[in-house]
């Protein structure tokens, strides 16, 4: 039987780690470092030749040097015979720029799609993609798990749920998020409906839905700059919510995020661990919660060949 | 008949003005930025929709960013129907990864001529890649322009060559770019021999060739951490030779590179702007000069289907 062997690149090592405790393996042996001139320079260091290969990345920030460290190792792997090469992508960098939103834009996402593809990858294993559309970019598997299981199994041992509880999106594309975490925790949605009245008017938000009194809930796939998350956590509070959690699958956590969190209104953040987030950053309202025994469990599966859906029903904390 | 469309991105846009003045045009518009986690935000802000455009990009350090934002336009012109895309790379990164040297090593320059004929590319204009053979690399047509001549113009205006000149080559490697500059500014050759006589024991330089008090002009490729090149003048003048210049394609100049030259018993250091050079890196050492002619005179070619290969011959300075 073909072996399953794991690597960590340079992105999110802690969680790798995790990942390869739970599976059981050791993780590869690899370095990865910079040349002077700041090229990347990579050497396995272990045969994989015909070996199951997992490769752990998140193409977060630097997203540019994560993406290419990504692709010189599928590069590697190929040209070193592994059976199979399989990205596991816990979070998908430029997947905003997943359509032409404007003339003669470019559409990131699926360029990087592709060169994830023709570097060499048979499969890609990703986490709350922000659309699912892009799984159609690729021509090769993609099993695509999801994050509101894992922040429902947070939420379902949390004294909120002892309350009056609503899940919050923020925003009209996020509602079938939303609604698969208030399923979770049996409780009812409302909708932060943005509008413009006119141009270069700041926006209104509206609520759809009845918040006064409760506690909500915000949930969204990624926090970058925390603009829309703290806006709409204020929102509510000023429609009488009594108090305001929110959380995400991942933690971009860019540019003025960790002060207009720590200055918000928001009681506590939960997050994954699907994106590394630095000593710094770490905060008190912060509090994250491991995808390791879910890539752990989807790896497995499809070592095995079976079937990985049943995923998005369990739950894994 | 399409139009000829010259767009610059961040890499050296010094050198891009000077190209595109050289065309006789204005460089077409362009909003490059990042969003704030550092993923790359492109707009072409004019419209390229039947022309055939240039784009001029080195991947010089930092090579990841360089890449991705080349990558990235490539995609924006293929989407807004630029009729041919024509990338010019005064200097290729990631070029001396071209082939296997241990096991188990990827050939990073060849995923990068993957990356870029697969984003979208039509054609490839450079500047003395690594190795020529970067060329094979490609299955779109490459034209490969030289140095050698140019660096040879600025010396055939130099006193240097009223006396006893010798041109040197590093190493073995660069034996035929060293007879080109020999063959223009009609000087016999030298090479430097390194053999290293047991393992963990210091090279030791032999020269081939006859320096003894000779002015002698190393050539290479490109100078990196300036060690090779450094260590090769100190030789020649142990060896005897009167004064030592060198000169080089590609000024990668890292890390130490600088120290080292200027410390070194290099006389002048000639190199051309194939990589925008930043102020603090410039050094009283160090001529520059231009391979903005030599390019537009490519692009004019390319355009007007004229042959590029004359080009090998002629002087640009
Ligand atoms: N890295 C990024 N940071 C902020 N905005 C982005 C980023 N990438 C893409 N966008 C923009 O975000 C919008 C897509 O977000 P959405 O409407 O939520 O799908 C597009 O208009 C993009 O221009
Ligand atoms: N960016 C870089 N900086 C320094 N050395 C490199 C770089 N890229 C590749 N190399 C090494 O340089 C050697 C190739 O140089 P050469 O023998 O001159 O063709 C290979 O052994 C590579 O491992």
């Amino acid at each position: 039987d073909p072996k399953l062997k794991i690597f960590s690149l340079s992105s999110n090592r802690p969680l790798a780690e995790k990942i390869a405790a739970d599976v059981g393996v050791e993780l590869g042996t690899l370095s990865s470092s910079q040349f002077s001139d700041g090229e990347i320079k990579i050497n396995i260091d272990e045969s994989i030749r015909g070996c199951h290969v997992y490769v752990i990345q998140s193409t977060s920030s630097p997203v540019n040097d994560h993406l290419m460290e990504l692709l010189i190792m599928i590069d590697a792997l190929k040209r070193a015979s592994a059976k199979t090469i399989n990205v596991v992508l816990p979070y998908y960098g430029y997947a905003r720029q997943d359509r032409k939103a404007q003339s003669r834009e470019p559409i990131t996402a699926k360029l990087v799609a592709n060169m994830i593809t023709q570097a060499g990858a048979d499969r890609l294993l990703t986490l709350d993609m922000h659309a699912p559309q892009i799984q159609g970019f690729f021509d090769i598997p993609v099993d695509h798990l999801l994050g509101a299981p894992l922040l429902a199994s947070y939420f379902l041992d949390h004294e909120v749920l002892n309350h009056d509880v609503v899940v919050v999106s923020p925003d009209h594309g996020g509602v079938t998020r939303a609604r698969k975490l208030a399923e979770f925790i049996k409780a009812p949605i409302a909708i932060i409906d943005k509008r413009r009245p006119k141009a270069n008017v700041a926006e209104v938000m509206n609520i759809i839905g009845n918040v006064e009194g409760k506690k909500c809930i915000l949930i969204d796939d990624m926090i970058d700059t925390a603009g829309t998350i703290t806006l709409a956590a204020q929102a509510l509070q000023d429609a009488g919510a009594e108090d305001v959690y929110a959380c995400c699958t991942h933690a971009v956590l860019s540019g003025p995020a960790m002060d207009r969190i720590n200055n918000s209104v928001i009681k506590e953040l939960i997050v994954t661990d699907s994106i590394n987030i630095p000593e710094e950053k770490v905060s008190e309202k912060i509090v994250q919660v491991s995808v390791s025994q879910l890539i752990a469990e989807a790896i497995k599966r499809i070592h095995e060949n079976r079937s990985v859906s049943p995923l998005f029903q369990e739950k894994f904390v």
